[in-house]
């Protein structure tokens, strides 16, 4: 384990959040509230810390895969820390519990709030909570690596993979370093372009900061207690159809740049995505037609729902609690779907339960025909047994954190309903669920142990579960503490 | 395909339920019931077609995987449709509809039931309910394996496969006969203490009977409206041990009667199924003490409803609709859990559980230790790649059927619990969920369009998903339909 270097770029991320913490004092400043350094302070103590940890550059930068995994870890399990003290500092959230739930909930791109009222906090607060979100999008390491040149030979690539969704993390230019800027540079544009179309239809300009950043990061958390129910039906349809594009595989958009157009639209994944998007708002327009609110309020709320979930978003311009039971489970089933991989969308990635039905239906045809050769292909390409294998053991990994969840919550006593799709929301890193946790409803009433697991959740599904469920696993604390020359011996007595 | 070879094999399924009707004709007889003649018909019909089909032996009688596949689906579907007849001509179930899914509830030994009194019921027709868990329960054609002696050098395997619980099934002994007849032998056995033990308490002799079949076959058809919840507790303790017993996989007890105590003890699988009943009653017991019914009322409450569920039975002393939150949530997940391999119980199965936790496990060294070489054991042997992967994808194949019952059963506006529960409670082979479904309720308010899909499940859960999946499959029909030769002709063209 290369502690060197893990301390080295923890400190990094540290020094980030200082710099990113400017923003919302900014923000503060302008609207002229007091309570702005908050902010400052903690940025001060982010980048004292972060400035001693990165004073002297370790000479080894060599990072493997389990490094990788442990940055990314400890980086977001810090970055919420810190990020959660002004909230605490400022008297915004003066509990810790529930302060750590909302930043571990706005960076891992959640939008689960234990708020009751967003709409009292200060204007830094809400700007610090959306952009928590977009920055947990597309992940503070992937900005590192953007910014910072960093020896190591290539190495980063697996501190990349272990904070982008999805199953495979493709280089877009040979350079890590580039592949990063280019990301970056693709989101920030985009979050412009929603910004400007935002402020075009007459959204307040800290209305549509907040939204752009928030939609940008398929994070979700609003500025106003009633969610988008009541901007106008073209703020409404503008941010459905820019949920939907952050929900896209960012490759897609590198390859329109390079003006690479059919290649872009040959992705086999955005495709099955926007059939299910298209076949769930029909269903569930069709669903929502007979209670009269007309064709278009009916399709725009069906749309508007079915983008923000499958996106993993949160957003909601209706209770769809409320809903037919059928338009209900649809939703419940889009969030477990999610997004593309390599979107900032969360959940189990669209490609992932393609190749898991691919894999029932080979199966299926072999009992048929057992000479059969059959062998699963995405994108025209064969899916080689790792893939296939991570994939099934992810699915795996991914039910058994569901049902310990599951069971972990439901000794607070709520109803069924409530304690599954919190879990689902928080899992899948959507935001609301169903019943009290509805688009209307809270996480406040859960006890401490609850949220605490809903943090676990939070996390380990923004990271593709595996960094965080490592820091469980004694065997990763034994390879970091004992030294390796003295764990070599031990292995060399052992076998 | 060996069509001649299956279409013989469904004659004899066709005359053992010919014999199997008479048991219930002479309930009738015994108490004087006129409509009892329903039985004799359905009988003479079944014998009749049984016996057009079984005239001529066909030489050919080597069977693969696949004509097993079609065997069991065929025979629980034939067997099924033709067992729901007498139930709609006694007038005790008119509706077909209803009849079918009550005799694959008891043939799948579900026990999930349509009606909301069973007492108004003939004691022939209460018979035949239990009599079907019981068939069920060991299945048709290991009893057809068990008494006909068949060529085909073996590779009746095929058909035990297919309809055997458990994700591998040994021979006990060589010869496949032999290992079908010592398992009916100890499943009779087995029964027949149950029944003494039950006769001790004093509990009428028409209940031991259907009470010991239902329970033998881990079913849980009920002849009382309560279910168990006004038997003495004696005999509520007695069904609670053999319930357990008849979770265990039959292979230990078969080491039991060879005095091989060593070994049967050592079943890991059992051992585990063992600590999973005893953590849970012991978790739920404590939960009910609060409620003050008394520590040994608690007590047998808390083990009854336990081994009632992860055995799949589906029996109940208590309306646990009503208990804490925490322990419904125990429950539901027992009923997932399922019993031992090898046992007459449903579910994922105890051995499958294991499997997948230690893959999980496996994957998170691999991440910390990645030159680790660690192979996943089970039962002290190393498990090969096959089984893994089987164990996967049977699992993906469960959650898939699981997610899209749930779907479809959703245009029924029931709670999300009842719909949730009662795909549960189906495809695990159950009998009753939570909420409208809980141990008081029944399926009885659902559309025809939701009770053939959870007749699906149903089916689907006891014989492990493939047999009746496959029925869904085109290729499964042109294979079957298209005559081999043409077959060849047309797959040499294609390559």
């Amino acid at each position: 384990m290369n502690r060197k270097a893990i301390v080295y770029i923890l400190g990094w991320v540290l020094n980030i959040e200082a710099a990113f913490m400017i923003l919302p004092f900014l923000v503060s400043v302008i609207y002229g509230e007091s309570q702005g350094w908050a902010f400052l302070i903690v940025a001060s103590i982010c980048a004292a810390i972060g400035t001693l940890l990165v004073i002297k550059k370790p000479k080894n930068m060599v990072i493997y895969e389990k490094e990788g995994f442990v940055i990314v870890a400890f980086s977001w399990i810090l970055f919420s820390i810190f990020g959660c003290i002004p909230f605490i500092i400022n008297s915004d959230i003066p509990n810790f519990t529930d302060a750590l739930f909302e930043t571990v909930s706005g960076f891992s791109t959640t939008g689960a709030s234990i708020l009751s009222d967003v709409e009292a906090l200060s204007y830094g607060s809400l700007f610090w909570r959306s952009f928590t979100n977009w920055i947990g999008g597309m992940g503070v390491l992937v900005f590192l690596l953007a910014i910072t040149p960093m020896s190591g030979g290539g190495s980063q690539i697996h501190i990349m993979r272990a904070e982008s969704p999805g199953p495979v993390v493709d280089r877009l230019v040979p350079k890590i370093r580039n592949t990063a800027s280019i990301l970056y540079i693709m989101y920030i544009v985009l979050t412009i372009v929603q910004f400007i179309f935002l402020i075009a239809g007459k959204m307040p300009v800290f209305d549509a900061v907040c939204a752009s950043l928030s939609t940008a990061g398929t994070g979700g958390f609003g500025i106003k207690n009633d969610g988008f129910m009541s901007y106008s039906p073209y703020i409404q349809w503008v941010t459905a159809v820019f949920m939907m594009l952050f929900g896209v595989n960012f490759g897609a958009y590198f390859l329109l740049t390079l003006r690479r157009f059919k290649a872009a639209f040959r992705y086999e994944e955005a495709r099955y995505y926007f059939i299910v998007i298209i076949a769930a708002t029909a269903i569930i327009t069709a669903g929502l037609l007979p209670r009269g609110l007309g064709f278009e309020p009916a399709l725009r709320h069906a749309f508007f729902q079915v983008s923000s979930l499958i996106t993993t978003t949160g957003f909601s311009t209706a209770d769809f609690n409320l809903w037919p039971q059928a338009a209900k489970v649809i939703l419940v089933l889009l969030m477990f779907v999610g997004a593309c991989a390599g979107s900032t969308g969360g959940g189990i990635k669209i490609s992932r339960v393609m190749i898991l039905a691919k894999t029932v239906k080979k199966e299926i045809t072999i009992y048929i025909h057992p000479n059969s050769v059959k062998k699963i292909k995405m994108e025209g390409k064969m899916v080689n047994h790792e893939t296939l294998r991570a994939t099934n053991v992810f699915f795996i990994t991914y039910v058994a954190i569901f049902v310990v969840s599951v069971f972990l919550l439901s000794f607070d006593n709520h109803s069924l309903e409530t304690i599954f799709t919190a879990v689902v929301a928080t899992l899948n890193n959507i935001g609301p669920g169903l019943a009290e946790i509805g688009p209307t409803g809270n996480f406040a009433s859960f006890t401490s142990l609850s949220k605490y697991v809903m943090m676990f959740d939070m996390l380990a599904g923004r990271l593709e579960l595996y960094p965080i469920l490592m820091i469980f696993h004694m065997g990763m604390w034994k390879s970091a503490i004992v030294p390796p020359i003295k764990r070599r011996m031990v292995q060399g007595r052992k076998s």
